[in-house]
């Protein structure tokens, strides 16, 4: 099949029904953002928005804006335009606190519903952190132990015995960007017995899925990749509301409360997914979200994910065709691929740092990985074809091989 | 004595050292903002400096400003930026997630360093929130305890037997200002062979102390009341560096760990404060924060102190004088009083709403607490004097018992 030319990717361009999209966001003259699956661009929006949260709110508004400018409610409000784009209806996510901090809490209340179960199943691929946070549930549960399968082989079958209280997975794979079928595991697990536990951090906003349609028990994602909620931005955290009365986990904080307000001794928690809150949230940081958020008004994501398989198959394609020394370390099916390519290359820092200093901006996984995110609200074709093209030229060239470039000094 | 006058208070913000300081926050014209103990007003240097993270920082620097702007070492610079109002030495502080959480690790923390004791003692009159999240870490400790002993008594001594492992306290108390002694207090538990955590959210910033001299084990505390931080800034949390090698708490997230983009499968604990670390932390709301301690350069905590109590010591003494009606809940000492009067009178809250009407802004404590804090940073002489003649005021001409003010319909 003959290799699409630039004119040809251009083409597609002007044929795309999220090219309008790109608008909505600041991107860098000159720059080819390929990492708007670690940290999203900014909104245009946010600006302005924050200025009236600053100066309206807080300056003016003060301690009233807990109540007038709806504070108090953001974990929700923002939690329910979160799953709209989750498959959840509303009431059943809460915007708070870190990704670790909501593994910690959701792992907690599913180990809490299955008592006579002893095991957490994950993969060894995982994003470390889900890792470490299992180990820190661990320590709280005597008798309680991790076991990894690894996904690769038909390990999951195998695993799931009667010990298995709750299976945390990675809907995408954060180094590889391999798409599990959160369905099929999702019930597979529940036949077991088991509940599930979805890490969404690199398929929020890029991937459709059904939370409640596909009968998940928890969730929990981050909200500065594909989201654009800025650095750091606070996660989520999912419960159904058939698990709503269970809801029982160690953080329970005030926030949490049934009537935070009451200044009671006792606590007792709140009445749905609030059973999650634990204390006070960066409001600034949830304002710039909530803005974000803004950017997927009247899309689709049906059409997010047509452009996000079509974007990293071009990109996939042009490398295989030009760039014969990197590995092609994501699934080369786009149905079980994410929104992001991790190519392999063993002086892979360098290359990476190589595409910065050019103006395209990937990132680097140890030990071997370079990483691309492929933002379909914001990415066109050509700038695939064109990163594309200077990878070639710099594997070609043996830039990279350049001593600037070797340096590691990145701390991301 | 005679009562002052307000001309009498006039003259005291001429000569009052830190009246420049007002100057450097926005503070709405016509409110007397007796709140800051809850939320802060925004310093005036927030908008620029905000909008530097935003469009340079974040729109522009993308990724990069993880190193480039200093946003991944922000937990250390600001915590180390707010030791030094603590009397801390630099990297045994870093800025996190939220109080409650922080309150969390702390004593987990403590009770791994006292594996042969099992009991958390606390007080009934904490916020709290304090004894919530007690709750939680017994749920992780069977065979632990919680005890709570009443302060108005001599209470501490009888309660710290060997089995007590850890002593929890507010520095000040949120309801009545009340003011421990945390030299003392700390010395005593050591002598116990109990560890201590302080909760400083109602002191820091306001109260001078040393907590390396003092031999503190662990501290937590807020960022958005006194150090003005913005609504919901992340909280700090203290442990000094003879106990850095021993830090073990549960929230073992990638933050934490001691190579976090080695991506290590198994957790090993940073060295140093950095243990305390779990997930992202909301930027945003960290640069806000930033910007607002620059609002304490070149002021003195003594300073600071001895206004405080001067301001504290006056609305007392003029609300016993004129509004004969009001319980004084705080302590008349201002050697045990922090930065805040409590008052009890049944209609509080109507009272408190009655004041607001007027522009000026306490809040209310259920069951029957009106609370005013006095920041010095920005709170003036003729401020007190003002809002106790309004106080005077309301109480004679009853308009607190108009049904506008009756209603009960705030969450703060």
């Amino acid at each position: 099949m003959k290799i699409p030319s630039r004119s040809d990717v251009e083409a597609l361009d002007r044929s795309d029904p999220l090219a309008p999209m790109r608008g909505r966001f600041h991107l860098p003259e000159g720059m080819i953002y390929l990492d708007g699956n670690s940290l999203g661009p900014m909104a245009r929006s946010v600006p302005a928005a924050m200025d009236t949260t600053l100066r309206e709110e807080w300056a003016t508004g003060l301690i009233s804006s807990w109540n007038n400018a709806g504070w108090w409610d953001l974990a929700i409000t923002l939690g329910d335009r979160i799953g709209q784009l989750l498959g959840a209806q509303s009431g059943q996510i809460v915007v708070s606190d870190s990704t670790s901090v909501n593994l910690y809490k959701a792992l907690h209340a599913a180990l809490a519903l299955r008592p006579d179960r002893n095991v957490i199943l994950s993969e060894a691929e995982s994003f470390p952190t889900d890792l470490y946070m299992i180990e820190g549930v661990l320590q709280a549960c005597p008798g309680s132990e991790c076991r990894l399968v690894d996904f690769s082989e038909p390990g999951l079958n195998d695993a799931l015995d009667d010990q298995v209280a709750v299976v945390l997975l990675s809907n995408v794979n954060y180094r590889s960007g391999a798409l599990l079928d959160m369905q099929a595991i999702t019930r597979k697990a529940h036949e077991a017995g088991a509940l599930v536990v979805w890490d969404l951090c690199h398929s929020a906003g890029v991937i459709p899925m059904e939370l409640d349609a596909w009968d998940v028990d928890f969730a929990v994602g981050c909200t500065y990749k594909y989201l654009n909620g800025g650095p750091g931005s606070p996660s989520f955290i999912y419960a159904p509301k058939r698990l709503h009365d269970t809801i029982k986990q160690p953080l329970s904080g005030w926030w949490g409360h049934a009537a935070p307000f009451a200044f009671e001794t006792g606590y007792r928690a709140a009445s749905g997914v609030r059973a999650f809150l634990c204390g006070s949230q960066p409001i600034l940081s949830m304002a710039a979200l909530a803005a974000a958020l803004g950017a997927y008004d009247g899309v689709e994501l049906a059409d997010i994910r047509t452009k996000s398989q079509e974007l990293t198959g071009l990109f996939i394609e042009l490398v295989a065709a030009n760039c014969p020394s990197l590995g092609i370390a994501s699934p080369c099916d786009g149905q079980v691929r994410g929104s992001q390519v991790a190519l392999a290359h063993e002086n892979g820092y360098a290359i990476i740092q190589a595409m910065i200093a050019r103006g395209i901006v990937g990132d680097f996984r140890a030990p071997d990985i370079l990483r691309f995110g492929f933002a379909p609200l914001y990415i066109r074709y050509v700038d695939v074809w064109d990163a594309a093209d200077q990878l070639a030229d710099i594997l070609n060239t043996h830039e990279w091989r350049e001593p600037r470039f070797q340096v590691r000094s990145e701390v991301t």
